[in-house]
């Protein structure tokens, strides 16, 4: 078979009054007394569907095709013809119908045609793609995503695929998943009885990751410019909208740079992934709009347009204590700002994209870079409006000495840090990355809520379903 | 700062005999006579370093250009311009180099400019990107990675993040690995003393998936065109070098589409990538040539040039039987072909890559699509010259009725298999999809022997470091 997309024959890729042969699944059938059918048919490459008309002197108009309900799989051949009604430019004049597969019992299947609910939806996720919702969120996330590889690539980044299953106790960065292969009911022990780990699969305790930055820390010191993409893992039983235990995260890693190397990079990435994903998937969006979120296309152009404000965080308190403005969270220097903090600074003083920068280091981590003030550190964070916090970054501690102090005043071992600590021995640069939420980029592009509903197979505290 | 590549400066993108500035590590430092030192600076952005002449009246001569050694960090700036020697077109003429950091105790240095064994290399996984190697195996890794995902992209498939962790019993391919965070030194019971996951964080016993196809295939059925690329594990006890724990694994899936078609669509990318890489990376490629494999670039290039045969097992079965060849293991229909049998076929009998199809159905999974002789199922195996089985894939059963005969004809519960068992149910579709190994691939490319020396942090038994 040699299989042609709907996207193309309706993006005209194809010559009018000619033979087509399409393949998808009906959306809708409508039959009308003249004796015509009228299928939708959608193969999920493009949002939208190809009408196919069916005259009923097909020999199995009667027995196949008035039995055709939503999610049937077809093939359809006919001749492609402009469209004289509404909608599409293009539509099939069908000269046969064959039914791949049907649905069994139509009544209840699941994907049925009417709007369900985004929570329905989502313990459906085995068929959830099929519907308009689930499949515009997977062309959005495949558009974001090929637009990140090609941002960076473009850029000369190369991208470094750092471990998933670590046994480094230097992370640090939230609860983790244990990976291992004992006999859960026959565990073995030491001398001390204590659980044996030298026995287990890694000889010694494993875990899944939170975060590729340390490692990717240790390619950037070789070849300048890397970035991860890859998932990650949090065991925190966190039930909000936009926590998931397995999601995926992009970290650029840029050697020979500073802060503001760092945050220009996070600025024209999000720029470049979000002018990509309005001109590429222009329909998908359009749906967004209508659908979900009716400023969405706006808000994403403002932030395309815009220069992202650039704002050191002692400032910010002073401009969040000096305000009008009642915050449930009192505010003062030290503090970790909350969410109803970002968004007004982001939303109602600035109106921009904010790049917050010079946290207070006791509220930051241990590989965050101290600035001349001895107080603060080299972190930032973008805060959006409409979204808060999308991308959190730092310059990395490059200097052995002060790195070395921070451990200590800690409490953690040097000795658990030692080839990132060789970074700093051998040749050490000035270096700096930040870490952006693939699952909170897609939601923030499409208005979204919740991020469970734009990764395919969620998984959350007690579900790992599918 | 903004900082420019070394690639770029030697591409001649910037113009001689004016100002410029790099930065870098120090590969080698070399005095001459007259009193100045060559410097080859190195920024991992391509194989080459750049030369900077350094003249004895820089003020930091004697005090700091003078004790740099192999991996001391600089920024150095200088006139660009053509170079007499021979090696680059280009170098530095050097006004200032300024030291960034310098390497602690040179004579102990894990990365000294010498020739390293493999093996050590890979117990010095943070630092062996600094190699000659290292460096070459991180830039060829992302090309071919970059090539995939711009392949799939433009031809219309969607990349697909299909879940790691794993709660579903259907998987069955191989050993895996269990994530929880019970305390394993307090382990909840139930009332029958065996070990309660219900009070684990997912609800239930959890794993690593061993391969994303089952979920991938949800997307098939809604999307038509898509595909994987993402981690995958086995907790198979296999010290080989073919072998890893954590691995990278390529995962299209086509709807409407038969064997024929996912091996088209094989053998196209393969095409597709490797010549991205001989044009991408041809600085690279040169070194893996001289040093490690001196038939890889003609091997990649017969690759590239050569269709691929396809020939059924069966017959090749005929082949084996009939040929002068004695193999250790002995031939007959219904085995699995071992490495010797491969290599035969693809080197000695075909000398072209093999698409071998149509293989007895009790040596496959119960997915894979029944043929009409009710003996075979529509399974392919790609094998390569020089390497052997590269690629697996298979046309899916998706007659509902043939695939429960399969699941209880291999004792598997259909219940396990409920949501697998719905896309036969609501429309269901022929189609075809197969796996790829990414580092099996970047070995294959690279004449790299072992795929731990493919990925930046291997896990293998008794291996989870950096």
């Amino acid at each position: 078979m040699s299989v042609i997309s709907i996207t193309d024959v309706l993006a005209g890729k194809f010559p009018v009054n000619e033979e087509i042969t399409v393949h998808g699944w009906i959306r809708t059938r409508r039959d009308s007394k003249a004796g015509i059918s009228f299928l939708a048919i959608h193969d999920g490459s493009c949002f939208d569907a190809i009408q196919a008309v069916v005259p009923n002197d097909l020999n199995n108009y009667d027995e196949e095709v008035l039995k055709l309900t939503t999610g049937c799989s077809v093939k359809v051949t006919g001749t492609l013809v402009e469209s004289q009604g509404q909608g599409q430019a293009f539509e099939i004049q069908a000269t046969g119908v064959e039914v791949l597969g049907y649905v069994e019992d139509p009544d209840t299947y699941p994907m049925a045609a009417k709007r369900h609910s985004i929570e329905f939806l989502r313990e459906q996720a085995h068929l959830r793609a099929r519907t308009n919702l689930g499949g515009a969120v997977t062309r959005v996330r495949n558009t974001l995503a090929q637009a990140i590889h090609r941002f960076f690539h473009e850029k000369g980044y190369f991208w470094i695929a750092t471990p998933l299953i670590t046994a480094s106790d230097c992370e640090g960065a939230g609860e983790m998943f244990r990976v291992s292969t004992l006999d859960m009911e026959n565990l073995p022990r030491t001398d001390k009885g204590e659980v044996d780990y030298s026995e287990d699969f890694f000889g010694k305790e494993a875990f899944l990751t939170v975060s590729g930055q340390l490692n990717v820390e240790t390619y950037c010191s070789a070849l300048s410019k890397v970035y991860t993409f890859g998932p990650t893992f949090r065991a925190e039983n966190s039930n909000t909208s936009r926590h998931l235990a397995e999601f995926w995260m992009v970290e650029p890693e840029i050697a020979f740079a500073d802060l503001s190397d760092a945050a220009d990079l996070a600025e024209d990435m999000l720029k470049y992934v979000l002018k990509a994903l309005l001109e590429e998937r222009a329909d998908d969006m359009a749906f967004f709009q209508q659908r979900v979120d009716k400023t969405v296309i706006d808000r994403l152009k403002a932030l395309i347009s815009t220069d992202f404000v650039r704002m050191d965080y002692t400032d910010a308190i002073e401009i969040l204590e000096n305000c009008d403005k009642k915050f449930e969270n009192p505010v003062s220097w030290g503090i970790d700002l909350n969410s109803e903090h970002e968004r007004y600074l982001a939303e109602e003083h600035v109106g921009a994209p904010i790049i917050l920068q010079n946290y207070p280091k006791d509220i930051k981590a241990f590989y965050m870079r101290l600035n001349e003030d001895g107080k603060t550190v080299a972190a930032m964070d973008i805060l959006a409006p409409g979204i808060g916090e999308i991308i959190g970054g730092a310059q990395r501690e490059e200097r052995l000495d002060v790195l070395d102090a921070r451990l200590s005043e800690m409490d953690l071992d040097p000795a658990d840090y030692s080839w990132y600590r060789d970074l700093r021995r051998y040749g050490t640069v000035p270096h700096a990355g930040f870490g952006l939420g693939f699952e909170r980029l897609i939601a923030y592009a499409t208005g979204i809520a919740n991020v469970r509903d734009v990764i395919p197979f969620p998984r959350t505290p007690n579900n790992a379903a599918f």
